[in-house]
């Protein structure tokens, strides 16, 4: 372990979680609200711990895959701990382990929240609820790799690290160039829907908050009310749901006028689940009486299907009373997710990919032992280390989630609420169903539950293996 | 495809078919049953339709992986197809999808039964139903590989298909000697399970039922009445459910002295389970109005955990009235099943132990890429091939998992009918919770839900593969 580099790395991620704060910073002071104040000296506290350490600087910048995923473990953990300081030092959340669900739901961008009650909540707090997605959303050490020259050349460990999928595709050769083309794509796109969601006539700050979190696929609300907005406005965050939750390298391609490229057999994966998913779940909601006609069905259907594949975990509809093949359906989707290499959770389109094309092949070679084939996808074999990968995954998900579902168990509640809890955290996405649904929160859960999900919510925006490895002895013998 | 092969074992098949009834035949006879006639007639068929069959001698014997899958499938098929006819036109079960669900849930040794009321149904009936469960449980290919020598050295490749885990051993250098070990060890302990019945005060003819269906490791009940036993009888049966889900070969091992290599990993890990569900599983309900006091708790809790565990289905006690920590763990065991090369269903322990070992390794070189280590079972390296298989078996597992549950949700059932019924059936087990738990039955689902859970039981029973391939276009290309 290159324990020099770790704390460095840390001081710089100090040093901008202090730059962030400056966004709840000025929206206190827009609204003149008294928690001004504690942002601005945690703000500075942070700059300063963050100035203060980088001062050392580490002769040896050499970073390994072990200390890749350390690093990314580790920053997220302390991220979050310092995130969830203004919400309980300021009394909204009383209870520290509160703050910290908060805090990690927001990073994450999960947007799962333990708040009853939204109307006594300050709008500088809301405001940095819904950044924290947009931070959370490309991941921070990527944001810090975008804008320093970090490590020699080997950025790649802590980009691979943080980045969601199975392999990483760096758009251009350089790691630096890359983050940065993906931030600006981040941030032009966010910009966009803010402006649309402004034309459909949405109040400012619910277009900013929505948007941040819409780009993150957060999915933690900013208006007492829930979603009281215009169709228009419905209607412009089920788009940008699905478009966050498309590999950023698509844009890329579409950018440099690689159309053919830029349709991979993921999107084309990913859109046939919407299409399939909408159609069907129209059909089988329409009749509902929370529905008048198919038209306003299919607006809901589509925005709730938007919301947990890509994992953003907005609201408009209580889809807790939809019919058990929607409900089945949806817990399905919010275990797919969305695609690699987008701001999107769940255990990834191309993961499924992977492993059914995998399954097929070997399938063949039972029956006809002599044609081997490889897996492929647009194109090109994949690498066996990938499958490997895959199916790791697979592996140390079930053994969360069945960890997860048993201590969950000791707080009484019922199968359905604990099964979807599980889903909705560790895929990142928020609402579940039963207890956990749309219209309740997670405080139904003891502070033991809410720890485990706390972890969940780690280990599923870090894909896993990041805060799997932190845990492991393995990782720190030498 | 060796095609007059396949024709020509279906024929000596539907030639046992025909010997088999004979158990259900004198049961007639013994109890003055009408249906008598009705047996010995469709025994009387059977029997020459498989002499007449087997008259025509296939000159190439040679078979392939592929036929062997094909074989399997088709055996079990038609060993349901016929099994069903007796239910169907005696009245018994009116409807012909009834009586196939009721034969196929025999023959996979699930006990999934769709009858409100044993009380009007005739003894023979009953007594067939349970021996179903005897012929299916250990294979009823591996009973025809030993006592005839079937297809060259090649009968490895149906043996293969048809025996539960991942990897079938081989106890002595011949198939058939194996086959025939198995049957001997198989018979033994189903006459020792039925004599200490009879011991413990139980009548003849249920001791007969119930240790023919503990064997096979099934669950249909004889009694109308449900189990209505004596507390020794009780623990004979829970003893008998954990020994019938001990891989065989083990007993092969004892007999032969070798006691320490007998304790395998996966005997080790499955005791070592049994032990954890017993105790917490007990500790969590002991206090349930349903129990006088700690005894009775531990005694129905591990009926319950040896029912579920071994996929036999039994129940003594409406288990969906258990707290949610034990109906969780309850659901988390009848996705392990037993061990591989039992009579039990479910995933397999070994299968999980190769999955989690596969992944701890692959985890340890994440952090360490120049350790690389090999997964070892029992002191030996396991095969890539092998955790391939496995993997592949995870994958199409989910894929049958996902499209089940989809399907099912057209009745419009709840989730957790719909999810436990699945795993109830794909692991062969029975019972699950909600509207197919211990008190309830299948006869709340459709048709279309009955054939999708008649599928499911046929690829549970037969691990996947066969009944997979026997629909994958591919296996029928040149």
């Amino acid at each position: 372990m290159n324990i020099r580099m770790t704390i460095y790395i840390l001081g710089i991620l100090l040093f901008f979680e202090g730059v962030f704060m400056a966004v709840p910073t000025v929206t206190a002071a827009v609204y003149h609200e008294p928690e001004l104040l504690l942002f601005a000296v945690i703000a500075a506290l942070c700059l300063l711990a963050g100035i203060v350490i980088t001062r050392f600087k580490p002769q040896n910048k050499n970073l390994f895959a072990r200390d890749g995923f350390v690093i990314v473990a580790l920053s997220w953990l302390v991220l979050s701990l310092i995130g969830a300081l203004p919400f309980w030092i300021s009394g909204t959340i009383p209870k520290f382990v509160d703050a910290m669900f908060e805090a990690v739901s927001g990073f994450t961008t999960t947007g799962a929240s333990i708040l009853h009650d939204l109307a006594p909540v300050p709008k500088c707090m809301l405001m940095w609820r819904s950044f924290t997605h947009w931070v959370g959303g490309m991941g921070v050490l990527v944001f810090i790799m975008a804008i320093l020259p970090l490590a020699g050349g080997q950025n790649m460990y802590l980009m691979k690290a943080e980045s969601p999928g199975p392999s990483v595709s760096k758009l251009v050769p350089r790691v630096r160039k890359t983050a940065m083309l993906l931030y600006i794509i981040y941030f032009v796109m966010t910009v966009a829907e803010f402006v649309l969601l402004l034309i459909g006539g949405m109040p400012v700050f619910d277009a900013i908050n929505i948007s941040v979190a819409t780009a993150g696929t957060g999915g933690f609300s900013c208006n007492p009310a829930g979603m009281p907005y215009t169709p228009f406005c419905i209607n412009v965050i089920t788009v940008f749901m699905f478009l966050f939750g498309i590999n950023f390298s698509c844009y890329f391609l579409l950018l440099h006028k690689k159309f053919k490229e830029a349709l991979t057999d993921e999107l084309k994966v990913y859109l046939g689940i919407i299409v399939f998913a909408i159609v069907t779940i129209t059909l089988n909601v329409r009749h509902l009486p929370m529905f008048r006609g198919t038209g306003e069905a299919l607006m809901h259907s589509s925005f709730t299907i938007g919301s947990l594949l890509s994992s953003t975990g907005f609201a408009t509809v209580d889809f807790n009373q939809f019919p058990v093949y929607s409900r089945t359906l949806l817990v399905m989707l919010m275990f797919v997710g969305a695609c690699a290499g987008s701001t999107g959770g769940g255990i990834k389109v191309s993961r499924f990919i992977i492993l059914f094309r995998n399954m097929g092949n070997e399938l063949r070679v039972m029956t006809h032992p002599r044609q081997v084939k490889k897996v492929r996808m647009d194109g090109h074999q994949v690498d066996a280390e990938i499958i490997k990968s895959v199916h790791v995954y697979f592996a140390v998900y079930i053994m969360i989630y069945v960890i997860s579902m048993l201590i969950l168990t000791v707080d009484g509640l019922d199968l359905t609420t604990n099964f979807t809890a599980v889903v909705a955290t560790l895929n990142n996405i928020g609402p579940g169903l039963e207890l956990v649904g749309p219209t309740s929160n997670y405080d139904v859960f003891s502070t033991g539950s809410k720890c485990v999900l706390i972890f969940d919510m780690l280990a599923g925006r870090l894909e896993l293996f990041p805060i799997v490895l932190l845990l492991a002895p393995s990782t720190w013998k030498k």
